[in-house]
């Protein structure tokens, strides 16, 4: 296993013409750094889940706008390629809201009367922004965090939500992440989170080497864990929080939202107030990306484990109704129930 | 992937002196079958889950036995080294109660004052008793299965609960097996089941084979599927049951029971009586087998998925409480709650 850096997954180059992410489907084997500089790279990047964590793929939209820029001289066609590349970005994922959010942030921004020049600066100055707000956000989110669990809890926690999906401490991970550096002991309990595994590979990986007690299971073990009574408390990030507080996350959420219920554990969701998107209603208007049976049938793509052509479910996220969650935590603070997400933004 | 094979997975040789069983860890990829002629063979096939299915790990037991017996010549050291046997063999896992019931069962055959050859002779008239008895027992747990589901039906299984798991029809997978036989057509949903994949490499191959519409999906994904309404029941197998409908099954089984009921969704838990152990009075007294962590962090014992030395849970099964559970079925018939185990005994 690699050492464990804790430097952030995306970020610009030195020269600050390309943007660097690590690749997280290789992750914990090889920490593999990729150099993008146009709209086909970030697409590729995001739709492959080399960059994936909802807040993290707004961080490197960002950036990838701003290169893509770079790269149009036409005065002419600048404009109208730039929304070209924007419009392909955008299209790579259609469940996490942070993605249309930053990309259409970074097109706000863009004067058409202003020169090619005085944009791509302009861009590079916005990107860097969403970057330094996502910093100071996952940590406000992580201090609210640990005034929900004590010393010494139990925490089940589901995909990744720690640095490598964000910035810093994270979102789901920010409360143990950020109470393992002041010195407190938490037992994490992490979801493998199939099919693509990003607890077993990303999250047990970045608190093992953080310091945090961390426990391995397979997600159908949630029940048995929960069913001792060891556990303090649910935390996941998410990836679309509706107008009412149904939030889409990690297929598999929903469940463990579920159980915890059953089993009187509270349930907390933490996500930047950028990942409210108030044009949903309810979880029923958010789309859930559906993605290939060969992520399932064959095991993170190497030996086969099922029938070949046999039918799969892969839905990549669930809806958690607002009724199973404990509370719901941004940068501004924590909010329980009922839900009104109006107060989390502007 | 392999032709589909109905035939038993576990059946005497041709000469009678040995246990044939397909290897269950290598399906669907290969159906390669072992010899079995010792008490050690025996342990390590069933520890090792080449061969696995609570009533087929009892018809398997049985043979075992009797091909123990055999190569025990001396008629001094006859019922002790048989006995010695025995032992080994019933440690090799503890949860699923067939196995120490049919090994308890071809013991009490055993008359002290007969002769070696005598005994041998029981031991296997015996042991072909078992295995006649599990196939009509599933052929009855079967037909009452079909009383609980319509034609046109989706099912959610776990784990593998059909033929390869006991003897033709199964007992989670009977209503299906047997329905698809008269030409009735349902939709199963099959969990994938962590961590070794009974639910994609078995229960997926068995079904798909035998013409039900199969859609394999990952045990997480269980909550999604229930919540857009398209489920009709949940069949599950089980390894052992208290007194008080208690069950345990594979892991995982719990957690799908919380979530069939908060979606409303009937949880159906299917075996053959004898694995009723009236001496659990509850769920509490059943021990849960933990296994090795390198099933979760190795993907089926190849490509590393998680950080090396990573602390792990890995319980092999969960104990459903009764209150979770719609009905129990055995070749008995549907017991419905408040559970009385005792219906279904002597």
């Amino acid at each position: 296993m690699m050492e464990y850096k804790s430097s952030d997954p995306v970020k610009l180059s030195g020269d600050g013409r390309a943007v660097i992410a690590v690749d997280q489907r290789i992750l914990p084997e090889k920490w593999e750094e990729m150099t993008i500089t146009n709209a086909e790279q970030a697409y590729e990047a995001i739709k492959t889940l080399a960059v994936r964590g909802a807040p993290c793929i707004g961080v490197f939209a960002g950036y990838a706008v701003y290169v893509c820029a770079i790269a149009h001289k036409d005065e002419f066609e600048f404009l109208d390629s730039l929304k070209k590349d924007c419009e392909l970005i955008v299209s790579a994922r259609p469940t996490a809201v942070n993605l249309s959010w930053a990309v259409k942030r970074m097109l706000s921004c863009v004067d058409e009367k202003a020169s090619p020049d005085e944009t791509v600066q302009r861009l590079k100055a916005e990107a860097i922004a969403i970057h330094e707000e996502d910093i100071a956000i996952c940590r406000a989110i992580a201090e609210y965090g640990l005034e929900l669990i004590k010393d010494g809890s139990s925490v089940i926690t589901h995909c990744n939500a720690g640095a490598l999906a964000t910035s810093r401490y994270g979102t789901g991970l920010g409360a143990l992440l950020l109470g393992a550096e002041r010195g407190m002991s938490f037992h994490a309990y992490v979801d493998e989170t199939r099919p693509l595994l990003q607890g077993a590979r990303l999250t047990a990986y970045e608190l093992h080497n953080a310091g945090v007690d961390t426990t391995l299971m397979c997600d159908n073990m949630a029940s048995y864990i929960m069913s001792t009574g060891k556990i303090n408390a649910c935390m996941v990030g998410c990836d679309r929080v509706a107008a009412n507080g149904d939030t889409a996350n990690k297929i598999g959420t929903s469940g463990l939202a579920v159980m915890a219920k059953h089993y009187g554990v509270p349930f907390y969701v933490f996500c930047p107030s950028s990942t409210i998107d108030l044009n949903c209603k309810s979880g029923k208007d958010i789309v859930i990306e559906q993605r290939p049976s060969e992520e399932i049938t064959t095991l993170y793509y190497s030996r086969q484990i099922a029938p070949k052509g046999i039918k799969c479910l892969n839905p990549a996220f669930d809806v958690t109704p607002s009724g199973l969650i404990t509370a719901i935590v941004t940068e501004k603070g924590i909010l329980y129930p009922p839900y009104d997400m109006t107060k989390f933004i502007g």
